[in-house]
């Protein structure tokens, strides 16, 4: 059961603050008319999750695979927790 | 500077477990090929950043938006977490 034990690393990859989000933008419009009042600074990005074999050089390879190949360094960032 | 102190949630959006994922799977795919081994159980989804005015019914507020906007239930499963 060494599956349950390997780390899951949770990354979400956000439009960086000074790109406009036109996602975030219309669904920040959609809410008050659905009744949810109080609510700003909607972004929408995409959160990818992945399972590593193990944690060896967790955050490099994390970084690595964020760099390379999720997130476009131009215009978006990303940050990463680990689960389990 | 009230605005540092409202609490920022982060909605994870993803398909359900039992729900094919093709955006994952090719994920997964290319990870090898690009040095990346090792990596499994990939899943690709939606991350929403809100931030609220205040935490008044946080749980109840961010549920309802998450089940009748943000996700479809039919398919997908959400979880938060709050920041700040």
């Amino acid at each position: 059961m060494a599956r349950l034990t390997v780390p899951r690393v949770h990354i979400a990859v956000l439009l960086k603050d000074e790109i406009l989000d036109p996602q975030g933008q219309a669904l920040e419009r959609a809410l008050p008319s659905l009744g949810f009042d109080g609510v700003s600074g909607v972004r929408v990005g995409k959160h990818i999750v992945v399972d590593l074999d193990d944690d060896a050089d967790l955050d490099v390879r994390v970084t690595a695979m964020a760099d390379q190949l999720l997130a476009n360094p131009v215009i978006e960032r990303f940050t990463y927790r680990v689960e389990g």
